[in-house]
């Protein structure tokens, strides 16, 4: 229970996007129900309800009401829970928030899933536009602490989460991230150690073992 | 001159993108100037200097500061002018009206050109995707006059410009959008009347003739 009302969240562990939810429900100190969900073995039919057009999580329920979509989740709890505001309250800083948000959004998970999911030349391709897409990042942050400046907030936490998945893209992709950008790779480290963050990532390593399993699966190996 | 500074929106006429800006400044009653970009015979600098990143239109700049992507212009224009809101106030409802404008994001215009784009078996398929989309948001406007209900706002005004496209779809398709989702074509025709609405979008008999080019130049006929 919370003090405004009951928070539930349809979660997958390995999900950057329900990790995103995590971090902004800890940031603002609210109580919630966390329910795994079996995406291969059988989505649960409160999920199938609750998003019957994508039928992904993350779902946050929230006093039974469902809000879809992890960026929007986050956008949902600041609007709800106000302290500590994750999105700034000057709209020009905010329209620059949400063009980065939106910038993570349409790459950097796509891209990084297209390193796994290939072999050979198109590995290479991937990787490529992959750490050109870090490096937009990289520029971005320039040598601010966090992406909005001193204070950690709305675009740290739609990026943080996917960085879990980096071992995994670097491992199978025969490279380094922290060797092409030094200075985003400093800000994960920063961030990782972050108490919210730290307690809602997924262990790289077990990313790592699920992927080894999916590329199985899929012939790609 | 506006009462809150300077607005110059980078243009290009057929960009039902850079329609969803000209709408919300007409709501609001914003004086503005529009410039129209040569997209195919040269950016301005102004719009390469506004945009490094995706070197797009539409691009708002207040007061000389570049606001970037429409989806994200709109929601900028929203805070700076509140009168009238576009956005709802209720978190929730909020929430709604951005999962809808995620979902036409993501969906409506580039299924739309896989149509102009296609031919034979695979531009069937595009229209058997595309009708699908539009039986969704059918779905999602069920019998009220707006997206949101009674009140005009957001999520028509992302969605609007996109059918001034739909002849050209039709057209090349062999097709009518009317045939197969009744109430979102009775919202669009409501819609158009609109005055701030009529007087952003382009013309679709222009947007058929530029696309008809389009499709000459790329070897499709």
């Amino acid at each position: 229970m919370t003090s405004k009302g009951e928070a539930l969240l349809l979660d997958f562990w390995a999900s950057p996007f329900c990790a995103r939810a995590k971090i902004s429900l800890y940031e603002k100190g609210v109580n919630f129900e966390c329910r795994e969900e079996d995406l291969f073995g059988g989505k649960s039919d409160l999920l199938l309800r609750s998003n019957p057009i994508h039928q992904k999580v993350p779902v946050l329920l929230h006093n039974g009401k469902p809000i879809l979509e992890s960026t929007n989740i986050v956008t949902y709890i600041d609007a709800v829970w106000p302290s500590p505001p994750l999105i700034p309250s000057s709209p020009y800083e905010a329209a620059q928030a949400r063009f980065w948000a939106d910038f993570i959004d349409k790459k950097v998970f796509d891209a990084g899933s297209q390193i796994w999911r290939s072999q050979g030349d198109e590995q290479e391709v991937a990787k490529k536009n992959f750490i050109e897409i870090l490096q937009q990042l990289e520029e971005a942050l320039g040598n601010k602490k966090f992406f909005a400046g001193d204070v950690f907030g709305f675009v740290d936490i739609l990026l943080i989460p996917i960085t879990s998945w980096f071992l995994t893209y670097e491992k199978i992709g025969s490279f380094k991230v922290e060797d092409r950008v030094p200075k985003l790779s400093a800000w994960i480290k920063r961030t990782k150690q972050r108490e919210t963050v730290a307690k809602a990532l997924p262990d790289p390593e077990k990313v790592y073992e699920f992927i080894v399993g999916m590329r199985k699966q899929l012939g790609i190996e």
